[in-house]
């Protein structure tokens, strides 16, 4: 009984939380890289279905590239990147179409639904959700680089999310957006998660990678960054590489009215409901100021 | 971390309860005997609350006889009692009245506001929620004993429990019924809650009391009974005294519609959540077969 | 027939009084001085529910502190007041909250109900309908006097009058206000209906007192005056004592948006309706300008 | 002040009629015979107007032949009439429609609006509100007599009306139908008024006509008859001429589900209103059973 | 088969339109003097059945000065014209009224009606739709000429306009208006049309007339003009007599927010349509700039 | 100006159809034979936008089996078939979710939005749209054959249509289905279309082929036929092969209410369209009886 009571109490240590946040929404970038082991991607699941149960809209934005690599190599197509950045020709980019919008989209729509929830998957084309131009590769040494098809965000329609959240539909969104001739372009995942956050002026943007946040000079996990404090970070090189588009995205869903967002680390079982339960959260915390 | 993992893992244990009940109407009686303890009450508010955010529609029910009895002993007259039921003159109902519905009911909605829900006391009177009558007590010795104005209740109208439902607003119903001339008349509260459950066909019926809930004649506690099961230990003698008009109770809420019914024992922090996290609960379960 | 065709001239003659006043909102203070005699009461619960029927919403604030004292002196306790302030302890209040939440409320709300209205019974506790702070009488000679448990509106929740107006319901208002710290006051019930109306920008703010109306230099009644004659005749000390609270009360309310005040001879049958039959009405009417 | 009381109470007569109507349809024909007198006019709109503020939607449907006729003197054609039926050729139904539709329908709506209402005139053209067809005229002596484009209501659609009503505008229907090849179809306004009457299964159809009402075997007013009473009179004789289209109005009507008829001497001012006012009312009551 | 497919590109081409004008209200002045030809009647009764069917909202404001003179002289009356307005005495406008509101206006509902549309007539009077004053006819040599019951719009009140919109029925107007009294007063149809347009805020106003549109100085038809090249074009002289009204008309509705106006050749079959078929249109075109 | 009136006429021509079949639903299968030649695609997309702006629901099912097995043989897989049905190994399904989920469908959906409409692609994933069932597979030869994963409808749940329709989204559905354990299941894109179309009782269900139609006894292309035709025509042999899923689909559709169903040629430009426009349509329209 005594062990009943305390899982009521824990229960109830949730409530203010649930209170905060009942009615809002949270755009959640879902990294290849934590998709891999069943069980988290089973407490990812569960996760995503308790806060629509209690209220809050959850839209998910995946990534993928480990899948399009493979399946490129299965094709006899080596990939290739530049600058971190995928160069996608014409057949790199019905291969990216296909794997994350047909597969790897479909997989988290399953998965979510398998546990109770009502997930629909998109890709930017559908409903005109993300319109996008070609992106232009600028580098110190050598003036443009063309990478092919990969995109940027140009513009979100975010009318086809609405009408699905309304009644009750979780949207699982692939990272592809449609140029202005039609055009299939391959964007950053993190990128689109801060422009869908920032087109619905979410509450929260929270970004699920295979790191423990963002570490410091001193190599220890900083718990709350301000914008200040990323640019001056950014300017002493520690932080850099990966971990550039994850806290631009940040940056520019602040800017945009996202009213909180986090990098997450995503190998922790039920890492999202963590956000829900702790002041503190799982990752690093970046505001506006 | 560890912690707040298993923390996590208790809420995702409560989504497939929370998914069952989303939407349902549960009526609650809250004893007299129950409302004593400040940690006990404050338990009852959280779970009241947090029910009420996942989305269960929340209508409580309470008594408060042992208020009555101090205030009566206050102004100089000594309460009466005939097989349990108080005798009820003129004088008493206004003390009845006064202090079901304007103290005890006030204090629980206060508790509940506190706790960051948004409770409206009513009784029967209001929006002629509960019209009653007058109640003839029948025994087999002497024929019938006038108790006074003891009613039992003739119709319930559930418009205002519907109107402020819609609003999301918790109604908290001293057991007070309107006679046909517009008279005060005092009812047993487990009725109450059954004719209310009855009315709107409630998911549940929880009746809070100072038991562990029904025993049997091995003088344990039975998790679980149905009508027949009810009948025959009724016949036996082993239900009696104060158990009957909640075993009664239960019955007919089961036979208008209620889908299910449970005798709970108040005295357990948050036992109204253990409805919610477990199959068992805590207390007795009368189902219809 | 002649009979008949001049009634129905009288009903035609209300008809551009119907047209200007339908769908607007009228605050009542029902005071306990004319909440007496059966035939009034009668009369005014007629007059609630003929204007619910042609469109004004109706919002009924009742007094009652006659009835407190009584039920005081039955418990042995001797009420006390001090500049027209009942000194309201513990104990008191208590009472108070028994004898206006409890009884007064639910006798107004079956008189309508009654009547053909539906009626539902509040106090300031409801909904969190009134935030009160306590008040702090201060007088010219000593500085401040502790009258215990009496307070002032801090600030009016107008949801539940509007959750249940919009199901055609008639809230009646018990003048009772909850604390920061959920703790009971005692408000003086012309305060309440003034506040009330303010947050609701009402049509009319009506106060029903068993005196004629505001009486001038010349000892008669004046049928109107603006808030710069009354500060007048505060100055010059013709308006005093228990008349202070009402114009107080009228000049905040049209201060805040109300449209017109009344202080009405509650004494005269259908003092209510004779505000939609005739432009001078019973009573002072009290305007802005 | 006394004077002022009475004439509350008056009002306050009215509450249970209009408690028992709000919400309710009357459909009233409006003779021509009873358009005369500007004071019996002014107190026909006032009723209309005021029975619409009460809650009641009102429809009038008119009649107008006398107009008709010394429009079609004025253009040098002679009226003509078999068994009470206008004679209608072309040039006659231009007339009948023009003076109808164009002239005294407007001419009520403007009664009506000027007193406060929003009237809105139609004929059976709009919204293809009366679909009519040939009436064929047989008489005991000749077969078929033809007396050109006279019609009968067929089918109604009340599309029109109930949009109109939603929107709180009161239709007054010129009783001219549509054929099916979208001629104009002269048609009796009783008819027209119960077929509307009908096919809303109106609370009320009311005939304002120039008599006192029903006249029996003792040449005395029958304040209240049945179908089968009805019936009765016709084969004695006793109902007979121009009553004959009347009652057969309201049996018709009681027959498709209104609750009652009543043949209303409109020559009595307020005539309307004192339907609300007594259980008697003014002229013959027609009642299923 | 090659000829069907022809046939659906041309429904193709008008594509692009359909979604211009979907949900858009276009206000049509109908004159009386391409109201003649059966054929001419039938298309376009066809076209506003098929925009309104493709989401256009139609409302029709129609003439007929020509059927209003023969009646009169049917009834011994010689129209009388001073400046191209008629004389209109109190015997006049009883004839207009009918004529225009009952005979015209309802053989244009019919003619809708039986092409499967949904009209319904109206005069201003109705709903109190068009609100007029008394007009003073001002010419440079004579200071003032009474021509009596002529009138021009003082304010639009478009609610019974909208109420039947939203139902989906298509207003049908005779140029009738209500003066302050509740007269009734004739008012020019350009004139009127440009005022309900302007109220909507209309997206179009096309004035149909029997002319191919406005004469330019070489004599030919303009296909595009601006409210300046109006103004030109009018003090040269170019602009003159019947052609005034309607490019005052024009220039008054663009002044009030409507977006487009035309002038357009009604004598065409299918004119209407050619609107959305066509950049050119059947006409004059008049923009604000 | 001829040519013009001829266009508009031909608009005409096509309001009966738009007057019918307005507020309806049809269901279309897009087969992957005829979404070949840029023409035709073109013609089919501004079909179905002008079907929607005409206010007909679409809901497209496509098929695009030759895409899979070119990708099928790029990543070195040899497809396989047994009586017509692709043998679905674990690597197949992959593929066949990426190729018709991934790429297929996101052609289809950019197709519409590129001619002005707002699609939104799915699979059967999405929402649970199609729950199935693995297919056994039975000859009259070998008893039951394995081909795989390949599946039949079990359950349609309409919910994600019904959401995206009242937003006005086109749904472009993928014939994937969702097995009980999750997995994915390829099913015949005919019987998808029919499963759909009889969930929503569809008004018209089109199969969009590369056939002229069923072809009789006498090698002719029969226009109507009915299911007892049917019948006959498949125990005679002429209707055999991939015939058989077409008719078999029409068939079962027919029975579960939908009101009419067709083969249609889709080489022929705009064939959607003549079924808007002609009785006879393209192809072969199979009716109940």
């Amino acid at each position: 009984m005594e062990e009943l009571i305390k899982k009521a109490e824990i229960l109830i240590e949730a409530l203010p939380y649930i209170r905060k946040f009942c009615g809002s929404t949270f755009v959640i970038k879902y990294g290849g890289a934590v998709q891999k082991e069943e069980k988290l991607k089973d407490a990812f699941a569960q996760d995503v279905v308790l806060l629509e149960y209690i209220g809050i809209n959850i839209i998910i934005v995946h990534g993928g590239g480990i899948r399009v690599s493979e399946i490129m190599k299965k094709m006899g197509k080596i990939p290739k990147f530049v600058h971190g950045q995928r160069v996608t020709d014409e057949e790199t980019i019905d291969i990216v179409e296909m794997v994350l919008g047909g597969l790897v989209n479909k997989e988290i729509v399953t998965l979510i639904n398998n546990h109770g929830g009502a997930a629909v998957g998109l890709t930017g084309k559908d409903g005109s959700l993300i319109m996008a131009k070609k992106k232009v590769l600028k580098t110190p040494l050598i003036k443009e680089i063309d990478i092919g098809l990969v995109g940027e965000v140009d513009k979100v329609n975010p009318d086809v999310l609405l009408s699905l959240q309304q009644d009750g539909f979780i949207p699982v969104i692939a990272p592809i957006g449609v140029g202005p001739a039609g055009e299939t372009l391959n964007i950053n995942a993190d990128y689109v998660a801060s422009a869908i956050a920032s087109s619905l002026e979410a509450e929260k943007l929270l970004l699920l990678t295979d790191v423990e946040g963002v570490v410091g000079e001193d190599r220890k996990i900083i718990s709350t960054l301000n914008i200040s404090q990323i640019k001056k970070l950014k300017e002493k090189g520690i932080i850099k590489d990966g971990m550039l588009p994850k806290v631009d995205s940040c940056v520019k869903a602040l800017e945009a009215g996202v009213r909180k967002t986090h990098i997450v680390d995503g190998r922790i079982p039920h890492c999202l409901l963590l956000e829900i339960f702790t002041e503190k959260g799982v990752g690093t915390e970046i505001l506006k100021v």
